[in-house]
């Protein structure tokens, strides 16, 4: 029976390593008899924190959703029709065309909406362009549905921008997308909108579909303005995949979207909505009472003649909170990230070449010559959680060898305490000039080979 | 541009019909010109009937847990510890092994625990054995992951128990595992512990893995009491697909389960549950509030003593209503059961075969050649759509061609309406002698060319 039972050898499927597995290793490696507590700079997840606890507007009206029992049956699988709306009325406020119900569809979140556009699209033999550093979910969900990856750089002299030589260099007739994401992450970047035209013409112009992940949309403090991928929709369509977890801080409500904007109309003269709409009928569905919050969010916010929808009535004041809510949040992402890029500048072995102006996270560059006992970024993680209990997330797992992604959406004085510990780690490993030489001839003999420059 | 778009034809890629397509089909085939209302009993879903309100205890622990603010966060890939503790308990009562939490994984509802446990099972070249008549979830996320699929039979005559010589001959050593519903999704059948003891033993020898699809448990009102086929985890490895959808009549709320029972741990062993895992971290997740909501419910239904978690103490009142709640579900469905089949015995051209006493749906038999102008089961679903605004299920759908599934989890005054309105339909297309002779000498003429017994 066991013999039988085994014959699949289900142990040698292995999956691209993610954020999430890479956390479970660190969390392995903390020490448990280090006192202080645990400061987690390896993801982004806000929502614990005091500073950064949602709107009153999100939890009162899941409030009022679920006191009027109408919401426990089944969501259709594109999502609810007033929440579909929502979303679409929302999202045209920024655009020049208007989106319509039909060309948005809810999913459990932007992961989510991930794995519905990468199941939707792929093909035998078909490649798909990912930028590197970027998030490792869409390597993961492109390896399940096998579907080639191929690598562009995002240029850190150029404010992350996207390599778009490389991108032309990388694309042939096997290329079905391109994936952006804006405002960055890993790199903290938000995209000018003469880049952003510049990425679209390209996209034209290699006729493959551009998939903009806007996952942190208007999560913006820095000078360049946040603009949606959709406003080019014209120059060549574009899907825009983004979710609730940011913007309102709620990620464990799982509640996410997918949007065309196509005014030309190509994705569905292609097939790819049918497509689209195929997958979703075989896939998990968001809450049926989180995709009403949603409209009803977008109601407070948008509709105030609509407030009395569903009998309670929300307070005056909360309607008003909410562009307050909103410049809380990136006020104090805007003083977090200056705290990093201060702090980060005056560790000699760290480097920070762009100052993160958007999302919540920033990439730092490790020189491993001036640390002794570090061999490269896995290893600067690794002890970094034995020894000052913080965690940090090696760029290796994001594409990007002896680099770090730093998380900053976390409390401010958590994470100021958590610079000041890897301030405290690069010091005490800092190398003597002694073993810099050393590390220093070693490098030189092993790329001699290449080239004598050093 | 569009050409280049266009090459990858999307529009060709076809998917298995689900029983949510087909109710679009009917939508479209409704009559809008007729005053009644549309009566449902094409899918499962009542909750929108007052008969089937899901109970205070749910509702009031959500809001708990939504006013704690303490569950915005993201959950972690298989779920969370409480709530994974909690079916581990929950489901222990009934089994002589003790689960734990990381025998049970949390899911979107239990149709994303098919989604998960069938992509985590996928081979290039296996296959997997489903039942006839079924549930089409199965089938279509089967295709989706190229595994072959292969039908048993449910059989009529002997209450529709699994056509075990049917099973072995179907088997072979590419076959992966197989799926049975117990309570009984479409035929309202529950299996006695004698037919489950020769289930496992089958898939004992065959060497397969044993997936019992218990979405419907405890939601029995005949003769035979639900046993959860992890009884048997020691015969032969199990994993039980269920979720809150039915029981706690909440299936909007998307919360569902894997749990292995499992007590000589082959899956382990084999790579299964590593591989489930794998899956797990790169899919949907359930949200946060409500996986913690199933831990709470379970805490005031089990433990009372932890009745004081997260301050809000529930009133008593709630606590007592359980299983009042419970039997008041299983006493509806039982009157509603009795209904359908009193009324269908009185329909000469339809019948069913066994009456149900579980779940929510019966599989009720035509006979065509005592209709006129009713070819199939589809045809009769069509037309009865259009001319008596019922929506039934065709056994098509399901692999049973001239067979209707019944949903009968409406409120009972609507279904009753609905049978009227079916015994109408049928009356007005029943067949005269002059019809009947010829549509049976066409049937002997087709066919003639295999057997003469006609
Ligand atoms: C770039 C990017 N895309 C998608 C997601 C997934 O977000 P969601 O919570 O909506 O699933 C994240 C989450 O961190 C992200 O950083
Ligand atoms: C046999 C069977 N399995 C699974 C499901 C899916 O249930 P859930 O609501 O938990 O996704 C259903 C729903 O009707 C069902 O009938």
């Amino acid at each position: 029976m066991e013999q039988k039972m085994s014959k699949w050898g289900f142990k040698s499927e292995k999956r691209t390593v993610t954020i999430r597995d890479f956390l479970e290793i660190l969390k392995g490696n903390l020490n448990k008899n280090d006192k202080r507590d645990v400061i987690h700079l390896g993801h982004g997840d806000p929502s614990p924190y005091p500073s950064f606890k949602t709107s009153p507007v999100a939890e009162e009206s899941l409030l009022n959703a679920l006191r009027s029992s109408l919401f426990n049956g089944y969501p259709p699988s594109a999502g609810l029709s007033p929440a579909r709306e929502s979303v679409a009325e929302h999202l045209s406020k920024d655009l020049p065309h208007k989106l319509s119900e039909g060309d948005v569809f809810l999913t459990a979140g932007a992961n989510h909406a991930i794995e519905v556009v990468l199941s939707a699209l792929a093909r035998p033999g078909a490649n798909i362009l990912f930028p590197k550093p970027g998030y490792p979910v869409y390597e993961a969900r492109a390896a399940f549905s096998n579907l080639e990856v191929r690598h562009f750089n995002l240029l850190p002299e150029r404010g992350w921008e996207v390599d778009l030589d490389g991108v032309e260099a990388l694309a042939d007739d096997k290329t079905i997308a391109m994936v952006v994401i804006n405002p960055g992450n890993p790199c903290g970047n938000v995209f000018t909108f003469e880049h952003m035209q510049k990425i679209a013409e390209t996209a034209q112009r290699l006729g493959i579909l551009l998939i903009s992940d806007e996952v942190y949309n208007h999560i913006v403090f820095g000078s360049n303005k946040f603009l949606p991928m959709g406003l080019l929709g014209s120059v060549t369509p574009v899907l825009t995949l983004a979710s609730m977890s940011k913007r309102w801080l709620i990620p464990g409500w799982r509640l996410g979207w997918i949007a065309a904007s196509d005014p030309n109309g190509v994705l569905k003269k292609s097939g790819i909505i049918e497509s689209i709409e195929n997958y979703l009928c075989i896939t998990a569905d968001p809450a049926t009472l989180i995709q009403i919050n949603l409209s009803m969010i977008s109601v407070f916010e948008y509709r105030y003649e609509m407030k009395y929808f569903l009998k309670g009535a929300v307070p005056e004041i909360l309607e008003k909170s909410t562009d307050a809510f909103f410049s809380r949040t990136n006020d104090t992402l805007r003083e977090s990230a200056d705290a990093c890029y201060a702090t980060i500048s005056e560790i000699p072995s760290l480097s920070c070449p762009h100052k993160p102006e958007g999302a919540m996270s920033t990439m730092i560059e490790i020189n491993p010559l001036l640390l002794e006992d570090v061999k490269d970024d896995v290893d600067f993680a690794m002890k970094l959680a034995r020894e000052e209990s913080v965690m940090i997330m090696p760029g290796s797992i994001l594409g990007l060898k002896n680099w770090l992604r730093l998380s900053f959406s976390v409390e401010p004085a958590i994470l100021r305490d958590g610079l000041e510990r890897i301030r405290a780690f690069c010091s005490r490993h800092s190398n003597t000039l002694q073993g810099y030489m050393k590390l220093e001839s070693r490098r030189c003999a092993s790329s001699n080979l290449m080239h004598d420059d050093c």
